[in-house]
This record gives C-alpha cells, structure tokens and sequence, in this order.
C-alpha cells in the first residue's frame, strides 16, 4: 500500500505528472539522456569519434531496457547502472562500447537523472504555487472585508479582516516561490565525476566535456562533483517540507473554522460519510494537514543522509531514494488539494459571535 | 519513484509478499471479509435474518469493485468505504442493502482491514527473524571460536571471539521475538465502534457481535473501540524500527569489517561497480543501515499521529497509511536483505593485526 | 535556553525531580554506587581482599569530585569515568588503585548509571499515571453521565455520553502502565563488560561477580552485556513518546472542546494574556500537544542510535545523552501538566447544538 | 542532565557563549530591549509623550526581575510576558503603565527577543564556520599534495590526492555561508503585530512605529507580522541542520581514515580510554556525527511547528522553545570541535595499501 501510487487512494494523496517524473520509465529515459549528451560532449572535445558518437546515438534511438535482468542486477549492484549499461553496450561495436560512460561513474548517472527530473518537478510545484496565489488573491478580493473572529491559543479574541487570515496563507507561499531560485541553483547541477570523483579519465578536456554537457542538459556545471555534498538535496526537503508546512496551517485553519459551532467558513465541496451522510467533511483541509506532518517527519531522514561516509555510501544513497521523491509528490499532492479547497471556502463573515 | 514496488529497484529495496498484503486488492478483500463477517455475526445474533445474510454472502462471492469509482469518490469523501459500500449494495436486494455494514463505520472497516493483515505481515517477519537466528547459529558454529578485532570508539581495541560479535547480533533479535506478543495483541484488534464508536446501532446485542466478529476475523475484542486510540500502531511502528535499527547495527559491524584494510570478513556476494569492476560491495550491508536509518526516521511519524483529534481524525489517520506500510516492507526487505548478507559472510579469523 | 531546566519556562515545561535523577550530581552518586557494588561483589567472591574493599568504601564516603577537571577531561576523553577514577584513585593505596574498576570500563560505569536512574523515574512516571487514572475515574463518576457532542474529521457529529470521551483517554494510559513491566525489564539491566564487553578480567567469577553486584543494585544481570544493543534504550524512548502522545490527543481534544464556541469543557483554570485580560487560555492542554509533538520528534533519534558501530560507538551513545534525559523530562512534565488539567476541567454537557 | 549546559558534559557538547545568548537573562534583557525601543518609536511619532518614555526609560535602566513570581506566572499565562509587564509596570506611573507594550502583545516580544539573540548567534556561527574554512585552507596547503584511498560503498577504491576530500568538506561550508544572507533576512525580523496581528491599536502610526523600532533593534520591518508564519524559523532549522550535517561528513570521513588498519589520517589529540590506556580515540569525529545524527532528528520537529493554529497556537510555539535553542548550540559546539579536529590531523599520505 504505497498511497502515492495506488489504486484507490493515489487520487487523494497522489499526484500523477509527479510520480510519472520520477517513475522507473522516466528515470531509464533520463539516463539515457546522460550517456549520449556525455557522448556528444566527448565527441566535440574530440575524446571520441564522430562515428562512435553516431552509433551510440543510434542505439540511444532504439534501446528498450530488459528490465527483469535490470532488477536482477540491481540486487546484486545495488544499483542500477552496471547491468543497464552491459544491455546498452550490447547494441554498439567494441569502440562504442567502450567510450559509452567513458570517464563516468553509477553515481554520475543517476545523481545527474535526479536532477533533470527535480527541476521539472520543481517547475511544476512552482505552477501550482502560482495558481494558488492567485486563488487566494480572487478570495481576497471577494472575501477580505468580510469580519471574522481571531482566535489565538483555541481562542476567540479579536475580529478582524478575512483578508489578515488570507495573507497570513499567501505570504509565507510568495516567499516560498522566491526561495525555490536558490533551491533550483542547488538541485540542478550536474553530476560528473567519475569513479572517485575526479573525473581523472577525461584529463584536460573534463571541464570543456563538463560544461557542454551541463548545457545540454539544462544544468549547472560544478567545478568540483558533489557525490558526496548532499545539502543540494537536504535543501530540497526543506523548501518542500516549508510548503507543505505554511499548506497545512492553512488547512488547520480551515478545519477549525468549518466546524459548524464555529461556522466561519463553508465549503462547497466536502467528504461524505458512510455513516453520517449528512455531514460535509473538509477532507481536504484535514489532508493538507496530513501532507505537513509527512513532509515534516521525512524531512529528517534526508538531513541524516549528509554524513555520507567516504567518496560514496550506498546507505546514505539509498536512504535518499527512499525518502525525497514520496516528499516531492505529497508536496504536489498538497498543492493540488490546496488548490481545491481554497476555490471551494467561502468566509460567512459573521465574526462577532 | 516508490522504491518499494518499483520496476527495477524493488528487488533490492521492497518485498513482494508484503507489498502484496498491503496492496489495495487485498485491502478490499479484507474489507469485503469484515463487510461479511459482520453481517455472519448479526445474523447468529438475530440481528438480521438468514437470507438477508445469504444475499450479503452471495453479493461477496462475485464481488467485483470498480476501481476507478472507487478512486474517484475517495479524492471527495477521504476514504474508499461509502462508495465501496454503494457498489456492494447495487448487487443486493433492500433489505440486504440496509443490513450491509449495519451499526458499522468507514473506520471499522479500514482499521480491521489492516490489522487482519498486520498481523499476517508480523507472520512473515517472525519467520524471517527465525530463519536470520538460524543463519545466525550456524555463523556461530562454524566462526564463532575465530578471533577477531573488537574495535571502540572506531579504533582497534582488544582481540574477542567472533562468537562475541555474532551474539550482539542474535541477542536483540531473540528480544525483538519475544517483543512481537505484546505488539500482535495491541495490533490484532478488531475494530468495530460505528460512527462516534460506541456501537449504539447493536444495543445490547453490541457485545455479542463483538465477540463473534473478532473470533472469525482471528482478531481480539475490545471492550471500547480505538478509533481514536493509536498507541497500538505506535509500537507497531516503534517495534518495526526496532528490528531495523538491530539489522543496521549488524550491516554497519559488517561493512566496516569487510573493508579490504580490515579484512576480517569475506563477502561471497557482493556489488559490482560500473566504474570499478575489481570490488566486490558490501551492498547488502549498507541496504541495512539504509532501512535503519528510515524506520528510525518515519517512527516519528506514527507518534505523530497518536494526538488524533476528537472521535476521529483525518489528518492523523492520513498520515498512517503514508507511513505505517512502507515501514513494514522496508522491515520485510530489511529481513531479507540480512538473511542473504548473513548467509554470504565468512570471519576470517586473524584478528591480531 | 534549554526550557526544561529554565529560570522561568521550567515551572511550565520542567520537572524538578526528574531533572534531579537525570543531573550531574546524580549521575556521579551512581556511578560511585556502581564502583563500591563493584568492589562488594569482588570481595565477596574473592577477587580482592576485604581491607581493598575498606579503602574503597572509605574513599567513596567522602568522595568529592573537582568537577572542573571533569569537564575539562571529558572534552578530551568524550567520557567522564578516566578522570573521575584518576580522581577516586588520588584517595585510595596502590593496591585499591588498582583493585578500583577492575574488569570494568567507562561504558559499563554509565550506562548503569542511567539505567539506576531510569527506573526511579519510571516509578515516578508510573505513579503520575496512577494519579492521572484516578483523576480520570473522579471525572468519570462526575461528568460521565453528561451529553457531548462527538466530532468526527472535525464535524458534530452525534451526540455521545461523556463517559466515551474519557474511556478514550484512560484506556491507553492503562496500557501504558501495563507496558512498563516490558520496559523496566529491559532498561534496568547491569551492564559489566569490561573494554570490549567479555568481562575477560574476571575469568571464572564473571558471572558471580555480575549476579551479586545486579542483586545489590535493584538491576537485572545479563548473559552478555549490552553495551551495542541499545534496543532496550529505544524502547524506552519509544514508550516515553507513547504516553505523551495519549496525553496529547487528550490535550488536543480538551482545547477543542474549550473553544468558546463549542463550550463543550470549562476551565476552572487557564493562562492569561497580556493584551486580552478577558480570556482564559487552555495553556496546560496546548502544552501536553507540545510534549507529544516533542517526544514524537526525539524518538527516532533514539532508534537511530541503535545502529551502534563496533563494540563501543562513541556517536551513537552520545546522542542518546543529548535525547533521552530530555524525553523522560518532558513526559514527566505532561503528566505533571495533564493530572492539574484533568482536575480543573467540567464537562458543560449540554451536547445538542 | 542537559549535556548541553552541564557540569561536566558540556565542554563537550555545549557552547558557553550561544548558551548565554538563548539564557534567561539574555532573553529578558532583549524583551526590555523590546519594550524600550517601542515606547521610543511611539514617542518619536507622538504615539506617547516625551515624560512617559522618560519614566519607562528610567524604569528599565534599573528593572531587576523576581524570578520566582515570573517562573509562577509562567505556569499559568503560558508565558512570561504578563506577569513580566506587571513587574515592570509596578515601576511606572499610571499614564507610563498604560503606555508600557501599547499596541503589542506577548509574541512580539518573546518572537523579537528571539530574532535579535539568533542573529547574533547567527553571527558567532558564521564566524566559526570562517575559521574552519581557514583551517582547511592551511591543510589543503600543507596536505593537499598527498595520496590518499578514496573508498566507494565502503571499499578501497583509487588513489586521490588529499585535496579532493579536503574540497568535498570545505565546498558544502562555503555554500553554508552563502546561504546565510537568506536566513539571516528571514530570522531577523520585527514581530510587531498586537493581539491579532493588525496593530490596530497604532492606527495609522503603525507603519512608521514599525519602521523605527526595526531600525532601532537592527531587525527588517515586515508590512505583515509573522505570529503564524514560521517559514523562517523552519528555514533556521534546516540551515543549522546543513552546517552540522556537512561537519558530520567530514567527521565520519575522519574517523574511517583514523582506523589504525587505515591509518591515513593521524590525530594529535584524542580521548583516553579508562581501560585502554594505549587508545587515542577520534572522540571529536565522533561527536561530530552525533551532533549531525542531533540536529537531523530536531530539525523536523522546526518543520512540524509551522503547521499552527490560528491567529496563535500555543502548542507549536511552545514546540519551538523547546528545540531550536539546543539546535544552534548543537551548531555552535559542532564547530567549536571541527575547529579542534581539524586543527589536529595530519593526512599520512600513503593511499596505496
């Protein structure tokens, strides 16, 4: 029961262009995408062949993975990577075959495929943040000068402006958005180092292949390869974990001020009861709530991640895989249902109760 | 990107079986198990008469849900049962239609859904530590009288028998065992407390149904319904990670001895490198600290949830069904990834360096 | 600004006694009782000879420690104990110099301290449980009688009689003393190892010497010391956070049902405000939701220290010294805090908005 | 036991100077600070009269607060706000009484006090970070040149020249300095909102009181007061869990490379041992991981904080008191022992095993 992607419950707490993002398929295409860009920026160095490149190309065009010996393999590797590339070089001549991943490591590979993919997944999460403040603005428009009352520790103590509760749910997402540039910078580099991570093979031509590559890709070149410096990573899990976090004190608030003794905001669309079919729950509220308490309990686990022992450690790796991509969906997940219940509240305006 | 069901990568990082019983199919036949047995027992206790019964019984045999109604109506309604249960009753005449699910709520048949498979799950764990204590032994006879290096605080120490180190291995995990009583009783609970979760629907026959139910689901009674009680997943969870953090201790003891400048233990498998094909990786080792590290991060989570708000609490119950499977198929991979590791390993036995 | 031990905020977050057992001064008392038990039990089995044993017991007697030594050389050592012996020893002859500590190591003097320690707080943890049940009782016969309203996913639901509310709360608190026998089993244990944990030292009297000496100081001896199985450690942790977290879903529920516009609770008792001298705050309710969401928080930290390298793990045993005294502190404070809440609070029972 | 204000523990594991920044006296020197500098903008705008903010001037040169009716207050308020404005105002006359805090509420105060102590512990922070960076400038240049193994997935793999490990500790930490600005702009900022948050009662002096006493108190003016929005204490959070995960990697690097059987890294300083006299234990590596392993466990519970209720939420207000203070020292006491470390080891410089 993995909720993310399942059958029933994957619309609640899913988010379907995310998960496709960081699926298996998207992953191999991404990987494949590394080798031949590595590919092409070796051939204009002139470390490989115009030829070679075209049948590493070529094989590029056609390769469809055996993926049964790709999970067999991935037993024993542990990654991915080795048995991925014997099936790859299975399509190409002997001189293909070995400048295919000429200079390049596992950890090259699939870093840099994570970072191809997180800054679309980024891309997305900053749409979605966009639509959201937006939504907010329209309900400031329509909702702002209506009264309602404050409540502070499970309180009621003041009225004031709807439109101060609205802010206090938009701020904290526009500085979201202004710190995702700083995030983007961190994620989207280039992952190119070689075995021990300095890309010793490619000699005096690591730099040149390092930033044409980097270009193709839609990357940051890194002057030194960060197999081991994961806060790129961790910096990531915060800013999702800060979203989700400022999405569920809305939710929170939301909650708490649909409960009918309270009866300041209405929802217009709700969850049904098998029991009680009466009642309009506010599930997405209450599952916002969820998001930032997952994200929030996740987020740890990327943090332990940093102490990476040596100039690879398959743990730390593995728990990074673990843990950052069902962080990067809930905080889709949270946006999207955020995006809901905020076109579904209406403030009654009563506020002086 | 679910590591634990995922095309290539769930063969080092997930579990087949218990994936399996924490898959949506056999959630629903869980649910469909309660949905019958609950009737079974009203009707033992004259609550509904035999042929509504009958009609119940028979709707089940041929039940076959439409997954993506299913997964429609749980985005609106938060959980998969009210929609679950209209489609059950299309197949049922009125009366039946009424009987299904009496006295009962979404709650019941989620919470029982997953404790009839928890503790099927806890069955395989069991095993799996048994089958790992016998690896264990079997270590212990063959390597036990080697000597190795003891090391504290990472510095060479004192010369000790492997049979020192095996049994700080096998130690915990034979706690660990005698643990999962306490845990089964706590998580095999049936669960039946209808809407607010006190079963005022059966009267006076609430106990009797009770009793019924329990005993033909293989599941406890409890004198009140814990709906908003979730201590019992807590050291579920808490029990999960236990077992966890005890297998990483023995993959970090193992990859630091099996470090080529250490030596004092051999890998008959190991990982192979894209890079580097000479080494043999210590991957089943480091997977365990990898799973250690991540129950010990989402554990936090299942406390989290403990603070459930009123009778029931969306956000809080949300966040189990993110966190709670993924922790026992990580334990499930755990076990297993420890038993071949275990299997693989020879003390070499100088020890004196 | 550590609030537990704070010249304002300890009053509200503290626990004095249980800050007591868990300081400096106790710590040093119990590790001076383990070297004289120490002594005792190696005179009784005639490892050293009685007038040893005399010098022993009469340095203890008015041993005084220079604690800035302490600290200064624990900076170097990461342990207290060497200079804390080297302290001890500037009292004694050469030959009870010599007969001080022997067999033992620094982890065997600590790690027996906390766990002396523990089970006084435990005690004190249960009693505060027992209390806490009793005042539960009181409110039952008083209020159960009474009409609530039950909210489920944060909407009235139907009416239910108080009695169910508070089942709710004092059927975990049950089981949480129910689950202590488990926990005080494995957190009261002697630990006697010596350097790498195979009490070579003492040969033949190992396991009288060690059966004598857990004898005298109230603990359970074991077959092979613990000092990398921390499960029992762990368990604790996992149990600390257990209670809070059925204290904070009774926190969570009170400051619901204390909002002005469900009136569900009256406070007899509450936090003024420094702007709104009118309201009366449910600070003691908001309180045991922080101690659940702190301890929820810590607990991984625990489970992480599990995966202990080697035979002594300086990183993982320090960060148990950072966490655990701190969950014990606080769940001391929640049940300080929930007993004075539960005694100031009155159902309004009318229930039927 | 605090190990981090401790008698003997916390040379180890604390930081004197961040400790007495977070110290009670430090936080009510800052809350009079706060009270001061808003009755100067208020009387700069005319808000107050020149004598009024002479009597609250005059009273603060020589406030001298009870303790013992503050840590009592504390108790019942929630916080020490009310009853601190008591004391104070027992030494104004009527009209400076009344204008004493006008327009502001607890929060402001305990937030602003807050935000001016974590700037300057930002402050000390960022200077140790700077001096590591020396440290590992001089070691690059003294070191650099020599060989050393570089280990894959815990396995020697190629020789690499010391420089490289040395970068992949040093590059994390200069980023960690550059990502200062951005924390520093979100933590040091003026909380001033009043009870609700509109500081309704400035009216239209709002913004240039707000304005001043920014520039008094050497804080940013926000247009909207964050009470419930902890983006930036969360942000503090993840920053401070970054700097110790990057020194935890370096300490786990330096700790496998100072195993005798690897021997490529010697410490000119380490711990004894109370039964190893001839050990010199990496204690400082060591600590380095618990303090990574430390703040990765805290740094969710920042995150969990911001999902808060309302217009104040006393639960997770209460959540940040009592995490982040030990997390910065945590920080602070991290790098105080890189510094040492890092100072006291010399690279060997075989790397060819």
């Amino acid at each position: 029961m993995n909720v993310f992607e399942h059958p029933f419950l994957s619309g609640l707490l899913g988010h379907e262009e995310i998960a496709h993002l960081l699926s298996a398929e998207a992953d191999l295409a991404a990987m494949l995408r590394f080798e031949v860009a590595l590919a092409q920026a070796q051939e204009a160095e002139g470390v490989i062949a115009a030829n070679v490149l075209h049948n590493i190309e070529a094989m590029a065009e056609g390769f469809s993975p055996d993926t049964k010996a790709l999970k067999e393999a991935t037993v024993r590797d542990g990654v991915v990577v080795p048995e991925l590339l014997r099936q790859m070089r299975a399509g190409l001549d002997d001189e293909a075959a070995r400048a295919l991943h000429f200079g390049a490591t596992s950890q090259d590979v699939i870093d840099t495929s994570l970072a191809i993919r997180s800054l679309k997944v980024l891309d997305l999460l900053d749409e979605a943040l966009a639509k959201i403040l937006d939504s907010l603005d329209t309900l400031q428009s329509r909702d702002g000068a209506k009264t309602v009352m404050a409540h502070t520790r499970m309180q009621a103590a003041l009225p004031v402006l709807a439109a101060r509760k609205i802010a206090s749910w938009s701020n904290p997402l526009i500085r979201h958005r202004e710190r995702l540039g700083a995030v983007r910078r961190q994620v989207g580099v280039l992952h190119l180092g070689g075995p021990v991570g300095t890309l010793d093979a490619l000699d005096d031509k690591a730099i040149a292949v390092t930033n044409r590559m980097a270009d193709a890709l839609g990357l940051q070149p890194c002057p030194a390869v960060r197999h081991t410096e994961r806060d790129g990573l961790a910096e990531l899990a915060s800013w999702l974990s800060l979203v989700t976090g400022s999405l569920g004190k809305a939710g929170a608030d939301i909650a708490l001020f649909a409960q009918q003794e309270m009866d300041e905001i209405e929802l217009s669309r709700g969850g049904g009861s098998s029991a009680m079919p009466h009642k309009v729950n506010p599930v997405g509220a209450e599952m916002l709530v969820a998001f930032a308490r997952f994200n929030a309990t996740l987020v740890g686990g990327v943090h332990q991640s940093i102490v990476h022992e040596n100039e690879r450690s398959g743990s730390a790796w593995a728990l990074e895989w673990m843990i950052l991509p069902q962080m990067m969906i809930a905080t889709g997940a949270a946006l999207r249902t955020a995006g809901t219940l905020l076109d579904s509240i209406t403030f009654v305006g009563t506020g002086q109760h």
